[in-house]
């Protein structure tokens, strides 16, 4: 039983209509999915919000975790509804305070995640959100920092799922929600 | 008569409480202020929306444009409560569709701005947000990304304002509104 019934169907089905194919971005051969067209759209800009805010308004979250950068688009308003603080996951060279990092395979080289070390206290819930997920390395980097720092990971959120590629199967450890899902570059 | 007074002058004490000092970052003699320990206290990251969100609330505005990446976290919860969408501005290369862009001077060399060239339709009333404004000189590339469009600028919010530095000069033109003032390095 698929997670994207009920309200939450209806939900996919228009934010699918507002997403923007981009064929051949970053590179050729890959369709890019640009949520800036959702964005832009009021309405569903909150009723994301909405969606993500239902799932989660129970599971006791203390801190939502936005991924550099999209993330934080996702991650700073569903923070506000849930009444919690918000914690953002940076690249290389942009925190100023104490900070710990971790590194993750991209295609080509790595890439470097960081989080000021007193972002996330012991014991702390803390939910992980971004825009998209892919084959999830950028996420699961995300997880072993709140671990590194004794947070619990309470699960990860996105907007969008291209569930044709093993992101779910990398955070199989966790509860992964996502509003809309892909099931194949052709979707 | 500074715009710090009444409920806004309460807010702006409680703020500077919570932003974190960095002294020398990004480089030797620069004093940084952190915002993210604000942003981790989920009553401060609420009431920033807040303060923001009275101001605006009547100024009927079409669209909050955030600037990456801590503008996103400011200007998605705002435009999320005002009910309107939400357009990032991003760093060259990040935007997938057909942009618009725009260079502006760094102290040592220059950025670029982007911005999709469909995000602005013209005739918008545009709200225009960071988290900090200094110099300006970002902001007022914003601002001119949005009236290629023929869109309307219809002011520039800001958490943190640093007023010892020509911010205000640069946006002369424009409705400028920030929480917190910094008078000089030492404040």
């Amino acid at each position: 039983m698929s997670k994207a019934t009920g309200t939450h169907g209806k939900a996919e089905k228009e934010f699918k209509a507002a997403i923007r194919r981009i064929p051949n971005f970053p590179k050729k051969g890959i369709i890019f999915r640009d949520i800036t067209t959702l964005w832009k759209d009021g309405r569903l800009l909150r009723r994301s919000t909405d969606v993500l805010y239902e799932h989660y308004k129970n599971k006791r979250i203390d801190a939502v975790m936005g991924i550099e950068a999209r993330g934080f688009v996702v991650g700073a308003p569903l923070a506000e509804r849930l009444g919690v603080g918000f914690i953002p996951l940076r690249k290389l060279g942009k925190l100023p305070g104490e900070k710990i990092s971790e590194s993750y395979d991209l295609e080509y080289g790595t890439a470097t995640l960081e989080m000021h070390r007193d972002a996330v206290v012991k014991g702390e819930r803390i939910l992980i959100v971004d825009d998209l997920i892919a084959t999830g390395g950028t996420a699961l980097a995300a997880a072993k920092l709140v671990e590194v720092l004794q947070g619990k990971v309470v699960g990860f959120a996105f907007v969008v799922e291209l569930s044709f590629l093993p992101g779910r199967e990398a955070l199989k450890e966790y509860d992964v929600f996502s509003i809309v899902k892909y099931t194949s570059e052709e979707d």
